[in-house]
């Protein structure tokens, strides 16, 4: 079986199981992240309290942890719950907000990948080049950068977390190291609406709640939301059509459709 | 004048009174509850800070607090607002969204009946099963239950708890452990979006706002919730376009139509 | 060149720049503000975590504090915020919700006033009533004024806290002291959704981003919020699809469009 079909194959996988997926995450994209989820067949649950979360991430199929707004609160909740994560193998998606424009964030990276477990990083190429140490353009939490060196970036990335890595842009490169893969599809209307990006990880959290192959998972996600994205821009011009046609196209895609319109190139 | 047009006047009220919802609720759904209120004909105000709630409470027609992302802060805020609630006499629609599956829930539920007050428990069948000592399918914060013994469940809670119990599923099931009713309408769509739950709980403290008459208000609030989903689901088959067309549908919602497309078993 | 075609030349001015609009704003908008603002062109960031915001605010072309939902670590922000803004001659544009109801935010807007700094202030008439000392009428977060006096109000405000204020209602009052509007488009939909006047403070945000000239650039950004509504509401007459239309309408507004219907008074 290819590996194109296994993508496609993924999506149903998800809405087969239902993977509770277990969210800490920014307060500016937290209803589209639920949405998304709940339109690809997961079952989003936002548990956030350092009260709660230890306790909550064990009865999930996979954690995402957004760092967007990342409250004091949050600040210890993301820790504990990927310490209960890593006790109680739970895959943890983690999308590195801003990593670059603000320090803090590279810090609860660190503790995140010691104290817990990190199994996906899914960034914009400007957050993924600065955790791979390199230069890159960005004006506050999006990325100006161009995508030249994205793959090499991801596979340092990679490397330095033991885990598998996505950078998004208008094209969009995905590896664990060894396998890579490069997206062709997606729309310029993800630019022009807030929580594309954070949209993005929840899906490959669902689908890493679905699928033990995490490289595998993370492309099937990624091509899901593009594919979904061309559907969405056919039927709407603007930002705020184009946003309710982006649900509804996650929630009518399919295996035939997914297969049919994917343009993925493997490396 | 029979239940069903007691029903029909109690959304005419709430239009009419433009009832003050003061709102500590939870930040995945907080914008859906906010627009739901004004569509419904109430104005909301979210205010949560544990400095500002006590003052604030005793301006409200009714206080609506909802458990669903509790933050430290808000622990502090549920608890006095609640007490403001009791002092000046405002009644208080509860949702304690996912109080099975986080022991920290019903800690803070019953000190807000101890110290507060509590008028109208709205929770999903799950949820009203846990609070009744019964054991039910959850996943996260969904219910996955069926819905057998859910009356008697809502009885026992209204019981213990000396209030409005309505538990939410594919049928809807309201108690005031005298009085009780079953609502036939509604729509799958509902289970496809985030915050079906929460904004049926903000509509119930709307109508509390508006009408005296806990038990059928509390119906009254359901049963516009679901008339309109019926509403929105004839023009929109997919979640995002749903969405929309649910907010249209609760504005465009009047007397006539919810007598008309009404199914309430009245028991 | 007549101040009509310089209002229109703000709009295009957001649109070549991007400014970056930091933004510390309530839970029940923020989502509505950063796609308000990336409709208009500007790039939203919304950093709020107490450790983050004075170093980010002076990467920001603008500041937009929103005191809607004020936690106490976001009260701690907005301070430290307008410190930087102050600092590193960063415009702060400052929307005081609620005001009026609760007697903490006036502390808060007392110590940015005298630590940092307020460029404009976008309230709604009840609010920059009260600011002015001056009674009104209204009901939770919203005003029930009838506009009476708004202009002379504006004008009181701007001497006390030496900026630029913005009084919005059926009408819009803007002036520095000196120059004063009338804003005259509008449509009462804003009413029915929850947002409008945060978005409207985002969008003055990120004019002050792209124009050195507060009082025009307020008049520019208010002016454009209210023609982009009126196209939306010859669209959608219900509150869920009149939203959506709207954030299409501000996308697609341009200079001509906002020149030919534009119906401002100069004063």
């Amino acid at each position: 079986m290819n590996n194109n079909v296994r993508l496609a194959e993924i999506l149903t996988a998800v809405r087969n199981k239902t993977p509770l997926v277990h969210a800490i995450t920014n307060y500016v994209t937290i209803n589209d992240c639920a949405n998304v989820l709940l339109s690809y067949g997961a079952s989003p649950a936002m548990c956030e309290s350092c009260d709660e979360v230890y306790d909550f991430a064990r009865l999930a199929s996979s954690l995402y942890i957004n760092l967007g707004t990342l409250t004091k609160e949050q600040e210890q909740s993301v820790i504990l719950a990927a310490e209960s994560a890593k006790e109680h193998g739970i895959p943890v998606v983690l999308d590195p907000v801003a990593c670059g424009a603000i320090p803090r964030k590279l810090e609860v990276i660190g503790r995140i990948h010691e104290l817990g477990r990190i199994d996906v990083i899914k960034g914009n190429i400007g957050e993924i080049k600065f955790l791979a140490g390199l230069d890159s353009a960005t004006r506050g939490v999006d990325s100006l950068d161009t995508g030249d060196g994205a793959l090499e970036a991801c596979r340092l990335v990679a490397s330095k977390y033991g885990c598998v890595v996505a950078a998004t842009g208008s094209e969009d490169y995905i590896t664990d190291g060894t396998r890579s893969a490069v997206i062709k599809n997606g729309t310029e209307l993800f630019t022009k609406i807030t929580g594309a990006g954070c949209m993005t990880g929840a899906l490959c959290a669902g689908a890493a709640g679905a699928s033990e192959d995490r490289f595998l998972s993370t492309v099937s996600a990624i091509l899901t939301m593009n594919v979904a994205g061309e559907e969405a821009a056919k039927k709407a011009a603007f930002p705020g059509s184009f946003r309710m046609n982006f649900i509804d196209s996650i929630y009518a895609l399919d295996e035939g459709k997914l297969l049919k319109e994917g343009d993925v190139e493997w490396i």
